[in-house]
């Protein structure tokens, strides 16, 4: 074997929601060979590299189903204001000064870097320029869906919006043609800023090169009556009439939606993510996250960009959710511990369209596994490891991670990029963004 | 002067929010006795311990209003239940088989090292047993309010329920005979478990000997129901009947309020603790604090017991607040960024009647002083302190802790107790709480 993690509690999320105390898992080039729990006094297979879990938490990688990779730049540069204010007075004028080839490369290396070192090995990324975000994911050892912005505006890198899809396009089949922890996928903005014929040629170009089409969708009550007062119907429902929703088909925010609108999700299979911390911030509103598990739908949990959440852990992700539908549905079981940690790994693998491959410790899959620390006090005692690591964990308590069997965080530091030149120049960026003072 | 702090930010927290980059503060026996920008190359004064902040940010400790000490032995016990099954079937019943005097204890270090950790200064406590939790509080060296629960049921430490208030009497007194961080109070239960007489002699009590009267009120619609059916009035207009609402009074989570609960509340003088994590995670309701805060009412926050939360750090509970209310009423702006911080800090204070001597980083002050690391992804780039100490930071980023000048965490290391002895401890009762597997 290549490497072989030990000592550890596993928490396999697979069916059965198994979790082994003293738990093994093996791997040889790059994928999970063995899952078990080592009687005493077994000899444990010989291995390149031995890892002791210290009687941590051994669990699959966390999925990120949901981000703005580029947007840590602005991290808190505006806050607690309207969505029309923060949109139009802080983030848009932001992005038109600032968002530029090499810039999003220095965001995208600090999300990547946050997100590694809190236990996020899959991130569905959607923005802009995404030729200079994808060398950064590579780089990072993540595994990533990087989704080419489309919008019928001019775009970073996209000044003329009627080469949006063809710029999508490229930018999908450069990467479909190299090997490497990258899929290409292509993001339409949303139903109210791409026009029925961008949004019917965009998932006709997705689905003809195979990759995921992702969309936000019903985020706001505005947009949903605006919707409505348009084209007669949901946002959702425009989408279905549209013909452009299917398994390969990603669902942003889904809050604004109603018991039609559930079916259509749930019977064309699409994916849904949900973002509560942006969701809560921008006093967007509550998406029936309960309903959509209840009809089988695919619900990940996404961050969201940094600037409407303001940090990229999936553990707060993770225990925000599992406390905000508690209170939203006045039912303290509305969304439990073990249902809220599938969300952040193998519900959002199913989403991405990566369920066979990544989300559970299972034999065949891919090496995604994260240790987690629990010598620490708010992980002590240790009743449940999925309590815990939905309502106390956070993800500095993150030791080792690996993707695809290759050790990108090792003891909490990370091996594939030089995180003080990455702060560094974030730093010295947000000195630009944030002007004189 | 004693110890020097420089070379960071100063979120100062006084009334302008004065944020002085490059500030410095300087500490004698206890007490700031400066807080300035030196100037480049200004000479700093001598100091017998110089703490270079790194360029971090320096902020008064943070203030946690409502926390039940021990219950940090039940942290993920029991999740995702109805409240009724919740206490009924698992919080009672693991109380009355293992809250003793040696466990509170246990219980109680395992609480303070977390809260210490995570930059906590001041907790405010209601319990039994509490003057077994005591010398725990002043070993650890947190400033604590310790209220001595009273309750009309048989109660650990307290069988003979008629011998509760002059049971918590003499635990006051006793407290109050020695110079030390701890400072005695009165917790009554409730309004529904503690009968009319018993909440007047537990007041009367509490003036007599001059210390803070705490109860729980207005938790939950069933609790404010049976209160209307059987008083004919609000929890909070019945305890104002009773006459038991004053400055001196901290009424803690005061979800179910009406305008007229508000402006007794207001009127009265009385403090308020706003515990959102724990209201979401039983699915009590949402406070309205909001109201509170316009209404001039001293609202802080607390983390409530371990076992509804389930952690007890300051930073993830702010983020919560400043989110919770924003969706809670559907506007962006509704808690913000640095109305939330006080809160955590200055209102905390002055909840607890504690005004004049913590919350700021203000001369003359008690040197209740946290050092925040920015050196780590999510707190990069940083344009406003505030919104990175709310929405951004964790309690892991806490640096360095000081307690009226005492170094009681250093480099992130636990300077009064053995973080190690706490942790075995801890574990070994747990196994013995979770039983048999």
């Amino acid at each position: 074997m290549d490497k072989l993690i030990h000592n550890g509690t596993l928490v396999v999320m697979d069916d059965a929601f198994t979790i082994l105390t003293s738990g093994a898992v093996a791997i040889q080039d790059g994928i999970i060979r063995k899952v078990w729990s080592p009687r005493p006094g077994e000899p444990l297979p010989e291995a390149d590299a031995v890892v002791d879990a210290g009687g941590g938490l051994i669990m699959p990688g966390l999925v990120n189903a949901h981000i703005h990779l580029p947007m840590s730049l602005f991290r808190g540069m505006a806050d607690d204001l309207s969505l029309d204010q923060w949109l139009n007075e802080h983030i848009f004028p932001a992005e038109a000064a600032h968002i530029s080839p090499r810039n999003v490369g220095i965001g995208a290396r600090l999300s990547l870097a946050e997100m590694l070192l809190s236990g996020t090995t899959t991130c569905c990324d959607g923005y802009f320029l995404e030729s200079f975000v994808a060398p950064a994911a590579k780089e990072s050892g993540i595994r990533a869906v990087l989704g080419q912005g489309v919008i019928d505006f001019p775009a970073p890198g996209v000044p003329h919006p009627g080469e949006n899809i063809a710029h999508a396009a490229a930018f999908v089949k450069d990467w479909q043609a190299q090997t490497s922890n990258i899929q290409p996928s292509i993001f339409c903005h949303s139903p109210y800023t791409c026009s029925d014929s961008t949004l019917r040629k965009a998932k006709a170009t997705a689905t003809e090169l195979g990759v995921l089409f992702q969309i936000h969708v019903a985020e706001t009550a505005v947009e949903a009556d605006q919707c409505r007062q348009k084209n007669g119907c949901s946002p959702v429902q425009h989408l279905h009439r549209l013909g452009i929703l299917d398994e390969h088909s990603l669902l942003i925010h889904a809050i604004w939606v109603d018991a039609e609108d559930i079916d259509i999700i749930a019977h064309t299979g699409a994916g849904v993510v949900h973002c509560p911390e942006s969701n809560m911030k921008l006093a967007s509103g509550i998406a029936p996250v309960p309903v959509f598990i209840r009809a089988g739908i695919a619900c990940g949990l996404g961050t969201d960009g940094c600037a409407s959440n303001n940090d990229l852990s999936l553990f707060g992700e993770m225990r925000t959710a599992a406390l905000l539908h508690k209170v939203g549905q006045m039912d303290p079981t509305a969304l439990d511990a073990a249902t809220t940690l599938k969300m952040a790994t193998t519900e959002g693998a199913r989403a991405l369209g990566m369920a066979h491959t990544i989300g559970s410790l299972e034999v065949g899959k891919q090496a995604d596994i994260i240790l987690v620390d629990v010598d620490t006090p708010h992980m002590v005692p240790l009743y449940h490891p999925a309590s815990h690591l939905v309502y106390a964990a956070s993800g500095s308590d993150v030791r080792h991670v690996f993707i695809g069997g290759r050790w990108v965080v090792r003891n909490g530091i990370l091996q594939t990029m030089d995180l003080d030149s990455i702060l560094s120049e974030a730093r010295a960026l947000g000195r630009v963004i944030a002007g004189p003072s």
